[in-house]
């Protein structure tokens, strides 16, 4: 499975499409030039072709491992954490302060996303991490900053989010974790987290979790958990591992897919924590990190995309059958047309992961709330459309193979097990639906409103060029404003929730639409135009359907007692 | 996983939606009254209960394994291979003069259904048998049939079907398997065969093979095959297994899923074989077994999807999460959702597998072309459309389970992993859409055109009672009518497979507002109406986007270079 790091399709981007010129503009990203950008882009580009893509199936076939209590990770992954934190990949957005690179987002995006391609189950060990250095940089102590952010971005220690409980699941203000101060400012952390990813590993001189935790005058529900650090190792006084803490790796999940990766379940027995953030606020910092992880979940599943369409592609070009020009299938028009699908959706999903990062580069570097609702706006879609389009892709990816994608040496199938998980993790893509409707049409749709303001001024721009592009991504775009429209101005809940997820994919498909559009604006006579017009013809009209149900409200939902769905 | 078979919703298909009181009245089924279906459904439906759906898991955990060349099912596998036997289920629809039940398609269809949904893996080894049942009813000698059929029929010996070779998958007329004849009226077969489902295994008398191979004087291409009967053992004078024959399993594939069933490669080296049909005549005989094959691989993947939903809704009747009137998931908005989905696609896709069952025992009691049409036009859209709402329904289910979708303990992935290959095998989809548009439309869509005019007359008998259900079908059926028209009228066959597979999925879309509405119409204020209120507002739409999709023809397609593909 030869990957190839697409370059060139996120310089195209960054350059014409998501508008990474402004973040460069800006003082805070000022180093960011086009050549510096490239120049970064194409050294992680070599990591992931070199190093981590020849890690994706080892990890499948032999799983990490728990040997007497010590967890053993698959072959070479040790090779490729080392390779991954020598080149800084880890702590590209982090604080140079404490040796990160101070990058913007939209391109730790990026390099996230070819890692994802090359090998989920290893890129999920930094993407971890980096959640952990964000949550530190904005919620700790300088003392606790000081003490981890060096090792976390050195890739010396890695980091690990520790937030759910058998019992609570979706619904993380039901945990039961404890934690019990000690006197001393330290508190005695008990109780068990399961699902947790890279909860420990074998090339690490220290594990750092993230854990959220009830203090014991701290109220029910979400509003009462606080948020510590709670290392494998307790740092002696020197700052390096000394004793072990009371916590334990009980188990690994048997998992359909991402076998490299561990997933672990956690018991802590009055391990020692420090706190994160104030007390009963944990939810607010677990927030901050929760945001990027649910963008680099979204950059999860366009990578696999990305690796999945590559993987088919040249399995199409090579696998000769039936009386074609090339006597290979990619000249059958249904082979055309699922490579067509794949590549136009990596495309769209690709654009809003992108556009997502640079609307937080802007926000963090102007202050400008505009941008930060902008952001806010784009992250379920990104998240919930970028994981649905790995499972799509992945899945179209083994019928090109035909019979050869079910069988496992082919490596399709790895690809589609793989990604699954990603619409669910991070929130599943429900939630990130919910989210959407609810929190984030707070402000009765204002942010969706001026983004579909935005849409239409560039397809407007654009009717006199590209007329046939320009007019259906107008159109789709005023029925997605209805749609919005309809929808905040629903004061029940439930009745925004009924259409959620397929007002989500509607928005995805319109945003696809406006970032096609600008790729055939700025290349009108060349492939991204023609790809740009085998989406809005043949995809975009899927938001139609969509959108009628993302109108039909709760009604029908609720028609079926509980007994009539089990008939 | 417990799994309850749902005769009720069979009974009430039959009764209300698929027309099967035609079949009861026919001379030839006149046998298989509604009581006497009922009967036959509930034995079958117990048997898929309490001996197949334990071994589902099983077969997932110990695959069938070839130990020094003898091949090793999973276990439990013989014995449930025994209970399908003794009912009476591999030759439900066989020929009494030969042991078969001479059962209508549609009951078999269903019971097909049920066993798909207990237990897939083991499912596919009688399947097998009945389509080698009805290719030797069809085309074998008086001969062969005296000595094969009560065999197969009675299940001491099973059938396998032997197409694909490595250079040969979808373009069966590639193949290079040889047949010289002996002599004697039997035939010397060389060749290698890959993807043979149930190849071997170790709880028969005997395993028979029918193997497509080319004589010395075989044209080139699909004319020149000839299909052979090859046993794994000869039968001696007696009928009994006698010497082994010249053939072997080579190896097991190690697949994504389906652990259970031995996918073999086989190698025949000069193995006896006996000729079915005429020599050279072999491609037809072996359409008869495919095309009920791509229906009984059509209800696999409605039987999958059935026990997906069965496993999903009994999942978040009992998790319990958030503040909800039953405190379980069953009350979240996009939980129902993702269940109404899921069940109201059951119903569509397992009405039209069984109107397509209706068409074939029609067409075979009555001699009746136009009946005989409706079957090969339907035969397409319930396999293409019962196996991708198969995998969307599986992969639903694994997402109501959330993060415990992901562990295999659960079961939901072993159905999301079972069911991929359903897409595949018995001619992929992508082939099943051309057969639709292409030979299937050879009659300038006349076949078409009188389905949809019986759709349009029921819609417009309900829309007195039920306006709001029946103009949006009667609208979509327009809309699939001038589909049809623009595909039928393009000369140039690529421009109608550029756009198969999506009108394909339009149309089934279509057939199910159809049948949804007929359960309607039968239980106006129950549960049926409720639930196809549903499909018609919320999945019913889907079919526009489709349609622009399917008439969007083949330039946008081939716009990019093979070159272009890969930037």
């Amino acid at each position: 499975m030869p990957y190839r790091a697409p370059i060139s399709d996120y310089e195209f981007l960054f350059k014409n499409v998501v508008g990474f010129d402004q973040v460069a503009e800006t003082e805070r990203f000022a180093e960011a030039s086009s050549d510096v950008v490239s120049a970064i882009l194409t050294e992680a580009g070599k990591m992931c072709e070199q190093v981590m893509a020849p890690l994706q199936r080892p990890g499948d076939l032999e799983p990490a491992r728990l040997e007497n209590g010590v967890l053993r990770t698959s072959p070479g992954y040790a090779e490729g954490w080392n390779a991954i934190a020598e080149g800084g990949w880890i702590g590209m957005s982090g604080n140079p302060e404490y040796g990160g690179m101070g990058l913007p987002m939209a391109v730790t995006t990026a390099v996230n996303e070819m890692m994802s391609a090359a090998c989920l189950s290893l890129q999920l060990a930094p993407l971890m991490s980096q959640g952990q250095i964000e949550a530190l940089e904005h919620h700790a102590s300088d003392e606790i900053k000081e003490l981890y952010l060096p090792k976390l971005i050195s890739g010396e220690w890695s980091g690990t989010m520790n937030l759910t409980e058998p019992q609570a699941g979706s619904d993380v203000g039901a945990l039961s974790s404890k934690a019990e101060p000690n006197g001393d400012g330290t508190y005695s952390i008990t109780g068990q987290k399961i699902f947790i990813s890279w909860g420990d590993n074998d090339f690490c001189e220290n594990v750092c979790h993230l854990v959220l935790a009830r203090l014991p005058d701290g109220a029910p529900g979400t509003r009462g958990i606080s948020l510590f650090l709670v290392p494998k190792f307790i740092p002696d006084e020197n700052g390096n591992p000394g004793v072990a803490n009371d916590l334990k790796v009980v188990s690994l999940e048997h998992k359909m897919g991402l076998h490299g990766s561990p997933t672990c379940v956690m018991q802590y027995d009055g391990a020692k924590g420090w706190l994160v953030g104030q007390e009963h606020k944990g939810m607010a910092a677990m927030f901050t990190m929760m945001n990027n992880a649910r963008l680099g979940v979204g950059g999860q599943g366009v990578g696999v995309a990305e690796g999945a369409y590559q993987h088919a592609l040249a399995y199409a070009l090579e696998r000769k059958q039936g009386k074609t020009p090339s006597g290979t299938i990619v000249d059958h028009a249904d082979v055309r047309r699922m490579l067509m699908e794949m590549k136009a959706d990596v495309f769209a999903s690709r654009a809003i992961l992108l556009a997502n990062a640079v609307a937080i580069d802007m926000a963090q570097a102007t202050g400008d709330a505009d941008w930060a609702a902008r952001a806010a706006l784009l992250t379920p879609i990104a998240k919930a459309f970028g994981t649905e389009t790995g499972i799509r892709v992945a899945e179209t990816g083994v019928q090109v193979h035909g019979g050869m994608g079910f069988i496992e040496e082919t490596g399709a199938a790895q690809y589609y097990r793989d990604v699954r998980v990603t619409a669910i993790y991070e929130g599943t893509n429900g939630i990130q639906a919910m989210d959407l409707v609810g929190r984030k049409m707070m402000d009765g749709g204002e942010a969706a409103a001026r983004l579909l303001d935005e849409i239409e001024a560039q397809a407007e721009g654009a009717r006199a060029t590209m007329p046939e592009l320009a007019g259906p991504v107008w159109e789709a775009t005023e029925s997605l404003r209805e749609a919005t429209e309809w929808l905040t101005s629903q004061d029940d809940m439930t009745e925004r929730f009924a259409g959620a997820l397929p007002y989500l994919r509607a928005f995805a498909r319109v945003l696809g639409g406006h970032f096609h559009l600008a790729a055939a604006l700025a290349d009108p006579d060349g492939p991204r135009a023609k790809l740009a017009r085998f989406y809005i013809n043949a995809l975009l009209p899927e938001h139609a359907g969509l959108l009628a149900q993302a109108q039909n409200g709760a009604k029908d939902l609720y028609a079926l007692s509980a007994d009539e769905l089990a008939v």
